[in-house]
């Protein structure tokens, strides 16, 4: 556990010095003052319930792809246009579609039963009546992978690792997801007809959490599915009583007609352009596809909501010296090599190095609608003016700075940031994410409205700042500690 | 709000009293103790978490008269013998089962979107290739009622009257399911096509919470369903949207493939013998059957595991004067005209009029598996000894007299208690159990082990003190207040 934070200390410290420092810095009293009005403007009232409810209930859930994506962009294109947005457009690119079908799980045997499972995304469909065979369980990937080479040959590959655990910023979530990336691959390698796993998740519901397996040579090697936590517990359950009482192994029908078609996703782009530096942008990001067993209220509505309530904020107030770039990215749950094929790269293909230069700062929110705790910032940004003056503008909601200096964004913004475009994260509540994170569950009523408001307020400030502002976050180097 | 509690004060007093008041009474000093000695025990160790876990482990989901019913039966009895219980048999009867196959629910229009659905227990199929219509919306019963006859010709009647508000004492329950019960009905004398509702259930997770609707003239009259609450909120968002823009109606698809089939369920029954007047008997009840969305954990495999724990906890101290009698009995899930159908009308139908003026007492566990916190007795025993006594040795684990008399049971004990056998009730915490009553996540890891112990002491010091005794609740009498 960290409890001593000296970043934080030293910030805020730095914070209550602010007002007569700035004359020299590139952060305004003004500008600090007109975040602080906004944040609480924004705490009181903002669209982003209003966004989140709607896209979620007229579409339902939105796959990558899905005629149901495609509708939402273009609704929400007109959405953004009623409400003030300038330049909207949407930038369609072509995908690889993956359509569920119908999936499922049986144990055989003398007492059969059926058990609840979903496709990982991607998967290749089983041979039509399914296939069958015996499970050999491991609880770590490792294992699967120390498995000799054709001992899973005709049997069904389960990794079973236990459930996820619930953390604030979502650490639980990593380790657990090279399984259900590698683990199709793995299971093929080793012979078996299936792969199948307890699902990603921490709850224990009976919902199955899908996501994207890896492809191997142009496709996924093998159909592979997420068990829901409770199945996954009575299937190894099942597994123990066999093993005590010297029985056969289970034996599973796995079925799936999954299918892969020729599609196409597109990006929605709306600006709120800079009033004296209009061709210096900021991109806030987030994904308007979604998982096909919910309606994608979480993952990632709600980031749709959250920015666009933050750049509607600022335009009720008056432009800020910068553009503000709301883009609504297409097919982020797509896991194709080096993002190529997501509305992320589909973007970034689109820029010229110049249109590219002129991306001075991103971020992005996929990662539910719950509270804001921290704010990462570009390693030479942690010591700024800049820094210190967003300290004292989120200390009050509840966010500190994060001693991580942020580096990478997301799947979104993910392309741009590798080619050069600095990126901030503000951290926010996770512990219940992966409760719902992929699952039939995560539906709008999850969302607590209070939580999000708060999480709107930090967007609101700490992009007021930054766009109201001539800081180069591209030529900050990292500074000196602080004499403590 | 009831805050005070004369007849629980009154006990308590008169209990600290007991031990010098018992030698003319029914509850000896030593039998008082006893119980507490077998409360204390059974806090501490006993076999219900074994029980549940096997039998919801081994034969998931099993649903009345069904292949897995019937194999839970017959291991359930070599269970018991196992642990020593004697005269162990299983008692069949005919019953006509109800088979789920598939059902499900879709939104039709330029939006198109899949809902959660489940068919109604017992409720006939759709056409194949299911049944379409214009949805019209009801938020009560009385309002479905109302309609005029035939004003849903060709329309799918829709009755959302919100979410079940979680109680203690399950009483949010009641006004609900009689919209389960009557809905298809009174859809039906309108015309409809299908009837669909909120799922009758306090949780917002997507998963339908199913249950039996009423027959009529013999059957179900028409397809019924149960959106999950999520579902049924967006069906309801949809509708406003559509009443505050002027569009058309939301149209539904609904499709059903459920069958009923001639099959035998059985009860299975196992006794303690009594020492000195084994023909005198009390029946502990709870049922095999589950619904088939989970695979009935606290619905009610939790119900057999308490009385099970209790008498053998009871079992190893050595046998009470009288006889117990566990019943784990079949088909409780099936709502035919006055419970004939069912384990215990069966029961009830197998005794002789003497073996049915010798059940002295009954209790039912068939609410979940968390705490014990009233204890409901015949009207004429509520101011006994035998009350008293019970105050004394429950009060400890927090149990607390129950003001309203017990005079029903459940459906499974529901039939002796008509024909005169006096009744306990052991009210237990429903807080969370409509949460998860009748859907798939009816599954073990929702029962809390510790709140199941404190279940089995109350109900093995409870039947102690009622099996070691003499106590005829039969000729007890109302006794007048006691003097405040």
């Amino acid at each position: 556990m960290r409890r001593s934070h000296p970043l934080a200390s030293a910030l805020l410290a730095g914070a209550c010095a602010l007002a007569v420092a700035t004359a020299a810095s590139a952060q305004s009293a003004e500008t600090v003052r007109t975040a602080e009005v906004l944040r609480d403007a924004a705490l009181r009232d903002n669209v982003a319930l209003d966004y989140v409810t709607q896209v979620t209930t007229r579409f339902g859930a939105r796959p990558a792809g899905s005629p149901a994506e495609q509708a939402a962009a273009a609704w929400s294109a007109e959405y953004l246009k009623s409400i003030g947005f300038q330049n909207v457009r949407i930038q369609e690119f072509p995908l690889v579609g993956w359509e569920r079908g119908e999936d499922s799980a049986a144990l055989l045997g003398h007492n059969p039963q059926s058990l609840v499972v979903a496709a990982l995304g991607h998967s290749i469909p089983t041979p039509a009546g399914g296939v069958e065979g015996e499970v050999v369980r491991f609880t770590t990937l490792e294992a699967l992978q120390a498995a000799p080479d054709g001992s899973l040959r005709g049997k069904i590959a389960y990794v079973d690792a236990g459930q996820l655990i619930p953390m604030q910023d979502g650490s639980g979530y990593g380790p657990l997801t090279r399984i259900r990336g590698a683990g199709p691959a793995e299971a093929a390698r080793k012979g078996a007809l299936a792969f199948v796993m307890r699902s990603v998740g921490s709850d224990m519901h009976r919902m199955p959490h899908t996501g994207t397996t890896r492809y191997v040579d142009g496709k996924v090697p093998l159909p592979g599915f997420a068990l829901s936590g409770p199945d996954a517990s009575q299937l190894s359950r099942l597994m123990d009583i066999s093993e005590r009482e010297g029985g056969p192994a289970p034996r599973l029908r796995l079925t799936s007609t999954a299918r892969i078609y020729e599609t196409r996703s597109q990006n929605v782009i709306a600006d709120l352009p800079g009033r004296t530096r209009p061709q210096e942008v900021i991109v806030l990001g987030s994904h308007l596809d979604s998982w096909d067993l919910g309606t994608g209220a979480i993952d990632d509505a709600a980031g749709g909501a959250i920015t666009i309530a933050a750049a509607k904020a600022i335009m009720q107030h008056g432009a800020p010296a910068r553009t503000i770039r709301v883009i609504l990215f297409g097919a982020e749950e797509v896991d194709q090599p080096n993002n190529t094929g997501n509305g992320g790269g589909a973007y970034l293909r689109s820029l010229s190095a110049e249109e590219l230069a002129n991306h001075v700062f991103t971020g992005e929110s996929d990662f539910g609608a719950d509270r804001v705790y921290a704010l990462g910032l570009p390693v030479g940004a942690q010591r700024s003016d800049f820094a210190r003056a967003a300290a004292r503008v989120l200390y009050p909601i509840g966010v500190l700075p994060s001693a991580d200096p942020e580096t990478s964004g997301g799947a979104d913004i993910g392309p741009i940031v590798q080619a050069g475009v600095p990126v901030f994260r503000l951290n926010q509540d996770g512990t219940r994410y992966f409760d719902l994170h992929h699952t039939a569950d995560d539906t709008l009523d999850k969302i607590d409205p209070a939580q999000m408001s708060q999480n709107v307020a930090a967007w609101t400030a700490l992009i007021w700042l930054a766009a109201d502002s001539d800081v180069d976050f591209r030529a900050m180097r990292p500074a000196a500690p602080a004499g403590r």
